[in-house]
């Protein structure tokens, strides 16, 4: 369950455009430094790291032990922290039950997932949807069939823009801004660590905008192939990207995308896309 | 979406046991009010109420609004809160990235998906997967088919122990204070709105534990019935439950029974119960 989770990185600083409207890793202000040092005793939490003890956490967030035992009471209290009979700490269920209402968490899962399911039952390897988040991308599903092979992956983590289907499908229709700052960077294609040519992805992105489809292989771990699509909203803006993520020995991207594209297009209806004038 | 909400409602203040280790509803200690102020706005989202402008945040929040102002932009520095571009303000992905971290949540959720996958395919209407907190059930996930019968509960809401298959299941198994809390009420069921018999649900509860199985019926507003079972940890404890929801006219309780069983195992054992001897 872990195992999947090896590309999560910490949060980058640049994140800009409207489905970004915050700047991560900003200095506390002077306002409310109390609600900034309750709030990064939550981001000491990690895939890797899931419950943590007093000290661990104290040591996580920076804080001395003492602020951090009153502050992690206060959370507690609330139920965005909870303890483990061991004395651990871990992320609460309050937390999670208020967090089901992002809109672009749950609310979009919801209205995604009967057809998330349907492709996940046709194709019985990955289903991914995926929305932007500033420069990189977030997992909010994942339907993997039993047998599936490996994904480095998990609901909730991080994937990167330029290497990965969905993020692609989400940088080629980022706005201008977004793409440049991403272009700008030395890009490397992990888990390969190989470097990636500028021009090459430029016209990766060129290419995904003219035909609504991106296909994207990976050899390592395992050679898959990635065949992704958008997702729009009622003013027709791209919110997020789905996938099927198949071994590339059993791949025929030919075959998956048309089912890739249909399920795009229905979760698009769902959320209002093309109903200018007939709906 | 939001038509399934319809049992949403305030969390009650009476939580107790290992699986519901805070108490909701505390009044703000004198340490931090800040923090629980801030904590509050986050409290004034809820199913039917997922996006609101600073008046109503300010109004349902019972803080002024310069004050929810200000917290307001603390918690969306950190990634809390967002903002609509037409000003509203909304639960935001980061919360739901730290949430994602929550064992009782998507810890387990992570687990049992291909489980319920499975189930679901076989079933083709609803599946369930809750856990209890405090004096309720909350719905962790939730499979439906596209053509599924209406249910009235959505991912992160909560449900009523006494009056739902898992519900019942999640009450059989919970601790004798917390099931003495719950017969102590003059318990209504819902949505039929007729009162249910103490002894009757006694009798119900002491046949869950020896069947390790519940079949629960509802009439209104579509005759269904419910077949749960429960779901134990490495330490042989409850933790979970699921069920299949099925149309009365449609139901056969005695050939969903096995399946909805072995898929309850099936998680129990991913969860680590059994493993004492074998692995």
């Amino acid at each position: 369950m872990e195992g999947d989770t090896v590309t999560e990185r910490p949060p980058t600083g640049d994140a800009t455009g409207p489905s970004a409207p915050r700047v991560r890793g900003r200095k506390p202000s002077k306002g409310d430094p109390v609600v900034h040092r309750a709030l990064s005793l939550l981001d000491a939490f990690s895939a890797g790291r899931r419950s943590m003890n007093l000290a661990e956490l104290s040591h996580r967030s920076g804080l001395p032990t003492s602020t951090t035992l009153r502050l992690a009471t206060r959370l507690m209290e609330w139920g965005a922290l909870e303890r483990l009979p061991g004395g651990d700490f871990v992320i609460g269920l309050k937390l999670w039950e208020i967090a089901s209402l992002a809109p672009r968490g749950h609310g979009l899962r919801d209205v995604a997932m009967p057809y998330l399911s349907d492709l996940a039952e046709a194709t019985r390897q990955h289903v991914l949807l995926a929305v932007r988040d500033g420069t990189e991308a977030m997992l909010v599903e994942r339907l993997s069939a039993h047998h599936a092979m490996d994904v480095l992956y998990r609901v909730g983590g991080r994937l990167p823009l330029h290497s990965t289907g969905v993020g692609q499908v989400l940088l080629a229709y980022a706005e201008p801004e977004v793409q440049e700052a991403i272009l700008a960077q030395s890009l490397v294609r992990e888990p390969e660590h190989v470097p990636v040519s500028t021009a090459a992805l430029r016209r990766t992105l060129s290419e995904i905008r003219s035909t609504g489809l991106c296909t994207f292989r990976r050899t390592v771990p395992d050679p898959l192939v990635s065949v992704a699509a958008p997702i729009r909203n009622r003013e027709e803006v791209v919110v997020a990207a789905i996938s099927v993520v198949v071994p590339e020995a059993r791949a025929e991207p030919q075959a998956l995308a048309p089912a890739v594209r249909a399920t795009a297009r229905a979760i698009s209806r769902a959320l209002g896309a093309g109903s200018a004038g007939s709906r």
